[in-house]
């Protein structure tokens, strides 16, 4: 094992029980909750040990900093500490313990940034909690309205300001406007980089993608007194939308999940009044994902007649393509030689892009699989990372 | 309005608010919490109102006596308090207010029983808090051990024995042959006497039934960077395996439902790891049962296969096909010139049925929904069974 993975191992080892499920071997890191809670007071301690004074935006986001946080044309780094429930331990943390040993790399080699430098750790990226994804960045660029902020509830019903201690501050264009470009490294979500034998890429664009609530009420009844011919079943139109969602996204070559249902009364022996499932749709085009969603509705719309029961389709959230700052992937690119990728999966940085030149850098996964207990890398491919990580902000912060 | 519908609607609004959630207008009365212990609380009051002595038979399940508990040859009515989740207000505490009013009805018309008559309330009849219906009626005649009792836990964790505040003592045979019948009254499940323009029927039979679990097992994965092709997602097994149920029980005159799945991590941006759909199948005989729940694995089966998944099944209940005493049900039949109709719905007189003679009255609902806020019967029916449930217990008790 090199130096740097050795040292990345340590410190990823600081991580690895927290919020754990012993059961599973997954991750309930959610956002404002212990763990969670945990990891961000580790955050500040790692920025002390290394003379880094860490601020807030008000928000939740808090920043470390190497170099004057009021300078202007700052780099920001980093990612978020929040994991999907049973979530994987990379999807998030591995861009934050990369960005603190990226910082370590270039001082230890001598190298003095002429611009300042922020490690960054975003809160509610995966909307676990409260819903919405990627919750501080689009509070911080004002992609998300207090009003709609102030509306967040989580399952026990504490609201978004009750969990962060005090009301968010919304949009803040002073603090974006001080940083001149965000880089943030993460773990990938797929397997190409085993496909094309390489340890790290730079994203090109994030496919549009958005989530859909589909509500279908039937008409809730004893499940073994009620004749077949006389029920009006949600369920079974919910099933036969799962399998239409499959098949539509297939012929399209796009991606749709439902991975997640809630039903009512949900008892063995009751044909349930109401079944809610939510889609997850995500294309490399904004026509394909939306003709998919149209396709999808029209077919469960159909299913409803013949079942006798009702639709109720809702955007929750609806995320355009996100084209990375051209001109920057490519010179990460030739920089570190590496392959440029998109990517399906929504992330802060895709958020951020709208407002300065962003670009991400994906560490390989050997089996492709996140957002479970079975996502990985392996030391040698974070410590890549991390090499990576810091030639960038070499580049970026230090010429 | 008549006097005995005047009656009825008195006693039946002490109940109405108890344990009612405001927002579906069903009950959530499960046995031994709150709501279920305020009614067995008014059970003991009905009873002491009346000069009925409560014994209680050391599984949970009350009776209230007219006449000497241990005189022997006693006739049995009465039903449970417990509910399904958001359940109807009928199911189960009409047969009990029932009893007390035929009680009632018999003092007043001056009729003295020449055997003893006990009202009794069976707890956790649908196993909405356990797992296993009919739990008291199970351990008293011995068809669930202690030790099978001794496993059960609710969704807390909280077991039997803990709710009840005492281990239960099961079978007791001496009780039992202290019973020379029993007659539970209870809500129609169905439509059949709306067809037939009748108030009361008499039951003929109970369909054999029971709960099958189905466990897929997939691969938990991120929803929006996973190639379709690359999935294992056990959501598409369960969908396909809801629709086979309800086409196999169409084609077979059979019930199938899937009224309740759980789903790890039901989370909207992950493929789930794991679906657990619970199926509810009854028939009216059992090999038509058996072929149906044999015929919902294959193809289950099947799809695990094409979908890359893993399918495990697991019978969690059976019950055979219950005939109740035909002797029986002809003499209440034409005592009350009733049709006579079978049931897919299980009962407590259905467990009672294998050791003492056994009858089942019920009351039109014009719906025929039941476990279900919107289960109904008008007052004048429930008076209707009223009068029933009196002839019955005079034709059995006071001759």
């Amino acid at each position: 094992m090199t130096d740097l993975a050795a040292r990345f191992r340590k410190l990823w080892d600081e991580l690895a029980p927290v919020g754990r499920d012993e059961r599973s071997g997954g991750y309930l890191r959610y956002a404002l909750t212990e763990p969670e809670l945990w990891l961000r007071n580790w955050f500040r301690e790692q920025a002390e040990h290394r003379g880094m004074p860490v601020t807030g935006d008000g928000n939740g986001n808090l920043f470390a900093w190497w170099g004057d946080p009021q300078a202007g044309a700052a780099v920001l780094t980093g990612s978020h500490f929040d994991s999907v429930p049973h979530g994987g331990a990379y999807d998030g943390p591995l861009g934050i313990v990369s960005a603190f040993l990226a910082v370590d790399e270039l001082r230890a080699a001598g190298v003095a940034p002429s611009r300042s430098v922020a490690v960054g750790a975003f809160v509610e990226e995966e909307g676990a909690r409260f819903g919405v994804p990627c919750l501080g960045s689009r509070l911080l660029s004002g992609a998300l309205s207090l009003e709609r902020a102030a509306e967040l509830r989580d399952a026990d019903g504490v609201s978004f300001a009750e969990a962060l201690g005090d009301r968010p501050t919304g949009a803040d264009a002073g603090l974006l406007g001080r940083f001149a470009a965000f880089v943030e490294l993460h773990v990938e979500q797929g397997r190409a980089l085993v496909e094309q034998d390489a340890p790290v890429a730079v994203a090109s664009a994030i496919w549009p993608h958005g989530r859909w609530r589909f509500d279908f009420h039937g008409e809730g009844n004893h499940a073994g007194t009620t004749r077949m011919a006389d029920r009006r079943d949600p369920m079974l139109t919910y099933a036969f939308t799962v399998l239409a969602a499959n098949k539509e996204a297939r012929l399209r070559g796009a991606h749709a999940t439902v991975g997640r249902v809630r039903v009512e009364p949900n008892a063995t022996n009751a044909i349930p009044s109401r079944v809610t499932g939510w889609l997850d749709a995500r294309a490399a085009e904004p026509e394909t994902l939306h003709g998919l969603v149209d396709a999808v509705h029209v077919k469960a719309a159909e299913r409803a007649k013949r079942d006798g029961t009702e639709l109720t389709l809702t955007e929750e959230s609806a995320t355009p393509l996100v084209a990375f700052d051209g001109g920057l992937a490519d010179r990460l690119a030739r920089l570190l030689d590496a392959p440029v990728l998109p990517t399906g999966a929504g992330h802060d940085a895709g958020v951020l892009a709208a407002h300065l030149p962003t670009a991400m850098l994906f560490v390989r996964n050997p089996t492709g699989v996140s957002h479970s207990p079975a996502e990985s890398a392996t030391d040698a491919d974070c410590a890549a990372g991390v090499t990576a990580l810091a030639r960038v902000l070499e580049e970026l912060a230090c010429r």
